[in-house]
């Protein structure tokens, strides 16, 4: 997507230096525009863990590079090159838990490597392989806006053309994708196509990924919207404002269960006991093949207290942190909650839209029927 | 309550100058513990429009001490005595919609001085209502904090003696009254008589009553609590972490719909979903008798979207204000919203526990019987 006048991918290989990886450090954003150069797997791994990158495709693309950057010392270091990479996989696996598209990357680097025969064929496998799964999120992610956009066609037309009003949560825009987002593919395809939309932004505590981040996607895409808290879903679809619910995901189960971003459980309540649809987005690389009840398995991360004592902000144009609560007083941070299927009208994935239930997966993905 | 070792209501009539009201500014809490004096009827709508003084009861208690101020200048300065103190008046009612308890203390004023004879009389009768008001609403408070007890200690006895977990959202406590608080007056209760309780607190995004006022209360209580961003609270009941959802009220109807806070439906059907009991406590001053329909019929306050979009807090001991968002996006900020009856556990009100239903209600307050 554009960032002023220029082509930005949210992650991408240095075109004249191999060995080096570009990534935007979305912590400063929406306040400073800041690329960030990764040199190693240990780079890498503090990015994803620290939130420099987030969102489940991009840490999924930020492994597949990662393993690349890891393959590549470990030859030129010249160790025991299974043993680095075994530890380089182990080391980005750990640094966060819920989002299956950071495991399903490493295992692919993983499973391609043991393709090749000598160590520089790894590395050149593990190139390839990680430009492929960074080329394969933003083509799938271009696709699910292609599949969406008929969504938001009908309810424009039902609306006789009135601005369509989608709810978003945390970010599933191109900033958490290699390029184009999940829930925000739709968006931005219909938005391009004339259709009129206005998105309602949930900003998304405490990272405020929706205020920070979808928000200035929005912005810099001139696509209507409004910022409002967590708290504000539930009224405006108890009073009609909402047509649509349009989130992304971390992780799927095969029977439809999703774990997001925290929050996104009580929009699906919401939208349910108001008749809302409420849609899911996701690439097929979120799918987890292995796991049937989402509120039982999925591993829900929890990250530092900190990170809702404390926020970020801009004060008289420089970046502040402030503290928001007693000095005392404890505070958990748990980073995702599971809607369970019952409450999602449809996921929408590159190759099409498909109940949130096994069998109308595995008829969109018949390959993984057993 | 106590403010470490000295005992302090939120609002209360200066002892030697009965010209002058006492509040806690509230804007500065937890960093910083602020007097502030009031003098005259604009000054308490300014405090009540600006949130130095917010709550149910306390808003109701703060209408009765500015109609009391506006009764005393306009017996001083001799104008149309009556036409001064209906100004007053409507600009009360204006300072701030939802809450019923403001247009409740107000109507009080008017209809107890309207028994006096002499403007002197009236200023005196003021007097006297403006101090009963907060009396009966401290008073109100403490017995919901009976009346509440019993909840908690048989959801002990059933945990065998394990801390009770109790969720709340925004400030139900005595900084919302003027003394005990609502919601918090059964924990305070349980607290004190040795009942293992833990409050798991709602930031309440955009002003973060949770973070900061509740947060305060119960550490200067020494109730353990933990703060979470609103958006935690489903993920917790789904996961058998809450016991009890206890939140207060700014408006209920006689059919028991709940006007309360931003966010707190969308606790209430996350609450229906898991089975948790959904709790409600109010003084009867908070009932309004007029409305049938809360969705319908209860006027929801829209306050600036720059309280969305910036946030205060403590830097280097410091009060800063951070902006949180693109500066270009809007934002829109919706104060409260309807939770209907059909979600609600319970009542507890001063005279005891009743159904959210009109006829549970009436038993309870058969004088309302039309």
């Amino acid at each position: 997507m554009k960032v002023g006048d220029r082509h930005y991918r949210t992650i991408w290989l240095d075109e004249g230096e191999p060995s080096k990886v570009h990534i935007i450090d979305q912590r400063s954003l929406p306040h400073v525009f800041k690329v960030e150069t990764i040199v190693n797997v240990q780079e890498m791994t503090v990015a994803i863990a620290d939130m420099h990158v987030r969102g489940a495709g991009l840490i999924g693309a930020a492994a597949g590079f990662g393993m690349y950057l890891a393959a590549r010392a470990a030859a030129i270091e010249g160790h025991n090159f299974s043993q680095e990479l075994h530890q380089a996989a182990k080391m980005l696996l750990d640094a966060r838990p819920t989002a299956v598209n950071l495991a399903w990357a490493v295992q692919r680097q993983l499973d391609a490597m043991a393709q090749g025969q000598e160590v520089a064929d790894k590395v050149s496998i593990a190139y390839q392989t990680a430009r492929l799964i960074a080329d394969e999120d933003a083509n799938h992610c271009k696709s699910i806006g292609i599949q969406g956009l008929s969504l938001i066609k009908d309810l424009s037309k039902a609306k006789k053309g009135k601005p369509v009003n989608i709810l978003t949560h945390c970010n599933a825009g191109w900033l958490a994708f290699v390029d184009y987002g999940s829930a925000t593919a739709p968006i931005y395809a219909a938005h391009d196509t004339g259709i009129a939309v206005h998105v309602w932004v949930d900003e998304t505590r405490p990272r405020n990924q929706g205020a920070r981040l979808t928000a200035w996607e929005l912005q810099e895409h001139q696509v209507p919207h409004t910022v409002i808290s967590d708290n504000v879903g539930g009224h405006l679809m108890q009073n009609g404002l909402v047509d649509l619910v349009l989130v992304g995901t971390d992780r799927t189960t095969y029977t439809g269960d999703v774990a997001n971003k925290i929050g996104t459980y009580l929009k699906a309540l919401a939208a349910k006991d108001n008749g809302v649809p409420f849609y899911v987005a996701l690439p097929s690389s979120t799918f987890d093949w292995n796991i049937k009840d989402g509120v039982a398995e999925i591993p829900i991360e929890q990250r530092d207290g900190r990170e809702v004592k404390y926020i970020q902000g801009l004060h008289q144009n420089e970046l502040k942190e402030v503290l928001l609560t007693p000095p005392e007083s404890k505070a958990a941070n748990f980073a995702f909650d599971v809607t369970p299927s019952r409450l999602i009208s449809g996921l929408i994935t590159e190759r099409g839209i498909c109940k949130a239930s096994e069998a109308s997966i595995l008829e969109l993905f018949p390959e993984r029927k057993q």
